[in-house]
């Protein structure tokens, strides 16, 4: 026998979703038909507004219901900084810690000639254009990952922006807080020992 | 900053998901951002139709669009036999191993005083009408899982079926196939020397 189409077909939507493979697309699928049906319309709906009512803002390339978005409208946030990342995601990660309250820049992925990503295809221009606009900005930080194309990229954002005589800095690397040194990778005690700070 | 409420939604929607936590809602939430369309809508209404297509068969307690299912439709399986499973999705597995062509029956759970599940509280009343109303059933094979509460509710259903002279077997435990006694636990150990058979 197969399962009811209702069925097969939500299991094939789950296993669309990363991570999730046949079994656990099952379980979720069944999971489903004994929830709620109001959470279940909710979840409906949801997904078709994530998908039709967010857009990219023209200014920061972050994902927003209103363009610009929050951030970029907001005139008490300090305007001489830009944080540069590599995902939607990465803004609300560095936001929550409340400890920066500049402005940011979504590159939307990291320069990959392995999997033929160059400049051109990161919202690169869109961040040059907008120092070349902004006399205000002092300062960019980059922010991409501690990953060998985070690197390459933000060695490359740094090439570029250097002429403009806006200081390029890079989030430090070390020791995550609450880590052991004995489960910490070379390269991260190399980088902990380099970056080391004055006590 | 907030999520944008679109975001923020979906993933307060993916979270009500078993096993789904906050971080990995979010990255669930951005791939479904960056899905295609198509897919998001389709998943969308997949997860009404399970919702509203799908209801319980009237005659077994499984999963159906139509009802009958298409198994207690089936005449052509071998009407003697029913099988008795906890949920709907271990039919599938059951029937999967093509060995098993027989009438399935589903409990929707197991007996348990802890959670307050007696009897009434699940599709046995149906059951013992269907041995009732049909003769032709000579075999009852309780397959709930392996679990204290499911040798409770396994012991309970022999003991209320057998006065009717229907034979009622259980699926045998053992080594699952492909293990290493080594790492086999000592109940699961016990059970495959109580079951041996001859070679």
């Amino acid at each position: 026998m197969q399962y009811p189409e209702p069925i097969a077909k939500l299991i094939d939507s789950y296993m669309r979703l990363p991570g999730i493979g046949s079994k656990t697309a099952t379980r979720l699928a069944f999971y489903t038909i004994d929830m709620d049906k109001a959470d279940v319309e909710a979840f409906s709906k949801s997904l078709m507004a994530a998908k039709t009512e967010l857009h990219y803002c023209t200014i920061c390339g972050n994902i927003t219901d209103e363009d610009p978005c929050e951030i970029c409208r907001d005139k008490g946030r300090d305007q001489k900084t830009i944080l540069v990342v590599e995902q939607p995601k990465d803004v609300m990660s560095i936001d929550r810690t409340n400890e920066y309250h500049g402005l940011y820049h979504v590159l939307h992925g990291v320069l990959s000639p392995i999997e033929g990503r160059g400049p051109e295809d990161l919202n690169i221009q869109s961040l040059i254009k907008r120092l070349q606009a902004n006399d205000a900005v002092q300062e960019v930080i980059v922010a991409t990952n501690a990953t060998p194309e985070g690197e390459a990229t933000a060695q490359y954002l740094a090439r570029l922006i250097h002429p403009a005589q806006i200081k390029v800095t890079r989030l430090a690397h070390g020791l995550a807080v609450g880590s052991d040194i004995e489960y910490a990778d070379e390269m991260t005690l190399l980088k902990a020992v380099e970056g080391r700070t004055e006590m």
